[in-house]
């Protein structure tokens, strides 16, 4: 079959079937050319046919859609009881709904990202996850060979709060840190970021304000946003955030929680030292204003061990903790956690229960075989080994290719570094340039809607030969963009 | 240390390190000598010393608080600024935001289930998940033994969608069931449950109304409620949904989508026959109405294979099927999927990408492995055997002692027996009678509101021995209460 024809059947079959419905909006035949590897031409024969067969139809926006007819008694009695929307006031079928729904979709360039992620070959220089090679494959397998040797495997739910064995262990872990946390004081999550959208969903009312560092993390999700929450973001130095300015912008919004990540800040690396973490403590408790820690990145140092997490400071319940093992063992076991007052766990797990019943208790178990028996502690010991060697790989890079084109802090742990251009650019046109080049960016405005003149750049995911290529690649987009 | 002093030591610890939080509600006396096994005296002895070093004091609505001035300094200038609500209006701190955010708690009586379900010893007549015995450990220890030798174990992310290789394994599942689904229009989600969730957070507009069966499952559960839906039940008979019902009800209230259980409906085992499908699939059609369909038990079929789900009826997209592995092989993987339209199911996984950021890898993987290896399909015909013989079983003693005190259905798939009783009664009455005799009953009233004469009985959990003894102690007490 010609390859046009081949084109046009798949079409037929997706219009068919139903998993293309009416109204759906096609990819730009650009882009369908790139992901099937065909010339233009023969994608606009395919696309010919099926116009010529009445399935698609230009729509008014530009570009084509599956015709609103293409289903067959669609232009019947059908039709009329649709548009007169007799019981459906929204339409027809669930695609009427995509645009619905109180639950904000991500940020185009997040969308992008999360898909671009899943295409081979592209230099990831922004992703936030440990490249595969620093995972534990060879340690992971033993424990998995545990768990197959346990004679009842982890079938079953587990308790509202999570495993039990998981919480003992998790609380065994925080201690090494300076919280002193019972396992009724701690639940399991489906990794950090579940933990977020509980305490969205389940603690703060519609049109509360969060006070947050800026730029922030935060800023790249919609968790907390969908459940109607305000944010409002704060000033940093290279000691992390500003006491005096938290005390004013609290009063002055009335705030309901602050957000903060005091060890190696996302996104741009910063470590709040000892005295800051107490004078904020001190602030907070007499504003009695609630503190949401997120310590994804506290084990991650690379140069000396930070101060404990504000967490081991707090004798009120004033702070809930979260932590993960998403950041040093495995993203995709999505284990995470959150410490805090008992009634705010049990309202917490409460919501869980109602969202997912629970994490996977095989995930569950294979972390607390993972935290128990030792292979954690080891196995930071050789992560911190390694990315020191690619955040120093990194700095060299910067030095020889930016500078003079950007400045950049010296992270003492974590996974980014903050590039900051020495003038500003469209980063949305760098985006897609870097991206032409072969480069996946994560660009500042993720983290701060008004930002243009930062990167994200993350020295745990690309490989040395990658971020040698994408670093010097990237240097030369933004010396022909920048003003 | 004598006990009261042990008690008084433990409160202490859990007071001093803010895991009870100012405020706090403590739990009732008779409550707190059961769980901890000791007598009224030594507990009053103990709360008496608390009360006495200022830790604890009397609440307004009766029963016992930690002491709002339990903390040091707390009656300093810190109290009077929280008290002014300089900044948290809310109070001071995260105890004081257990009332507050979007999501709804769970039913008093569900919170009670999900809690006492791990308390021992307690016969579980209701429980809606395979007793641990019928779960396939022999068999998933084997697939735990694959995944450890793959060199690289799914350590990292999946893809927005889910694992390319699990999506592959379902549409191949699927289309045992005359569904044709590619991997695209699968997502896989952490549990059928989770599923609810994003299409409530994601499709639904505020305001909008859902049609549903009267009793349903989704009664007991909160995801719908808490994105501001409203529910509109409708009723059946031994064939499922009545279709003119449907129309009728459809145009009056201006529903925006149908939830329907057609195969083994929770919680009354109704099976919808393949001429109300067909029948229901033309009056959504007529009405452009878009179709929730819940697959949970359509596997477990007893009797004679269910006609095939209403997806496989569907050419224009109408239908989202919802399925999982939770019911037949294991609740704890935490594995369902979505099967949809290509843009509903995009942005579903959007919001999921946003609210967990995926399902466990490892499940997944484990999950392929389950399907792809074939142990789903053997299990499934070993599972039919055992839970033919526990309804069987059940049908026996209902008939032994339930006779002249209720009626019910003999279901022909599922876990369910809807009892209807000959006469009303308290259910709440009856619940907790029923624990005290060391049964855990699922009432009516989950199910339906107003509903004040029916359980669901399960025979999945319970085993014969605890059927036989469980069942005679409620026929006892429903003699006893039901006027």
């Amino acid at each position: 079959m010609p390859l046009h024809r081949q084109i046009s059947a798949y079409f037929i079959s997706k219009i068919s079937s139903g998993a293309w419905p009416p109204g759906m909006r096609l990819i730009p035949q650009r882009e369908l050319c790139r992901q099937l590897g065909v010339n233009r031409s023969t994608v606009v024969t395919a696309l010919g046919q099926l116009a010529a067969l009445g399935l698609i139809e230009g729509s008014r926006g530009g570009g084509t859609r599956v015709a609103a007819s293409s289903r067959a008694g669609a232009s019947g009695p059908d039709a009329a009881a649709r548009s007169t929307g007799a019981a459906g006031q929204l339409g027809g079928n669930w695609n009427d709904y995509v645009e619905e729904g109180i639950h904000y979709p991500n940020l185009p360039a997040v969308q992008a990202i999360n898909r671009l992620e899943y295409e081979a070959g592209l230099i990831r220089l922004g992703t936030g996850e440990p490249a595969p090679g620093l995972l534990p494959g060879e340690s992971m397998r033993q424990v998995l060979l545990e768990l197959a040797q346990n004679p009842l495997p982890p079938l079953s739910y587990e308790e509202p709060l999570g495993s039990l064995i998981l919480r003992r262990a998790v609380s065994q872990e925080l201690s090494k840190n300076g919280i002193e946390a019972d396992p009724s004081s701690i639940l399991i999550t489906s990794g950090a970021l579940q933990g977020l959208q509980l305490i969205a969903l389940g603690l703060l009312p519609r049109g509360s304000t969060v006070l947050l560092e800026k730029p922030s993390y935060l800023y790249s999700i919609h968790a907390f946003q969908s459940a109607g929450v305000k944010f409002s973001g704060l000033p940093m130095d290279k000691d992390g955030l500003l006491p005096d300015q938290l005390a004013a912008a609290a009063i002055r919004s009335k705030a309901a929680m602050l957000y903060t990540i005091p060890s190696f800040h996302n996104p741009t690396g910063i470590l709040m030292d000892a005295g800051r973490r107490d004078a904020l403590m001190d602030i907070a408790g007499g504003l009695g204003l609630p503190i949401l820690e997120d310590g994804a990145y506290q084990d991650l140092w690379l140069d000396d061990r930070p101060p404990n997490p504000l967490k081991a400071r707090d004798r009120e319940g004033r702070v809930l903790h979260l932590g993960t093992l998403s950041k040093a063992a495995s993203p995709g076991l999505r284990i995470g956690w959150i410490v805090g007052p008992e009634p705010v766990v049990r309202r917490l797990a409460d919501i869980k229960m109602q969202t997912d019943y629970g994490a996977s208790s095989l995930s569950q178990l294979a972390a607390a075989r993972w935290l128990e028996g030792g292979y954690h502690e080891q196995h930071l010991v050789l992560l911190r080994g390694k990315l020191r060697q690619r955040r120093d790989f990194m700095l060299q890079l910067l030095d020889i290719h930016f500078a003079g084109l950007a400045s950049w802090n010296i992270p003492a742990g974590g996974f980014y570094i903050w590039l900051s251009l020495n003038g500003t650019l469209s980063l949305r046109r760098l985006f897609k340039a870097a991206l032409q080049a072969g480069v996946l960016l994560n660009t500042g405005d993720l983290y701060d809607r008004s930002d243009s003149r930062h990167l994200r750049l993350s020295f745990a995911y690309a490989s040395e030969d990658e971020m040698d290529h994408g670093i010097a690649a990237l240097a030369n987009i933004i010396n022909n963009q920048m003003t």
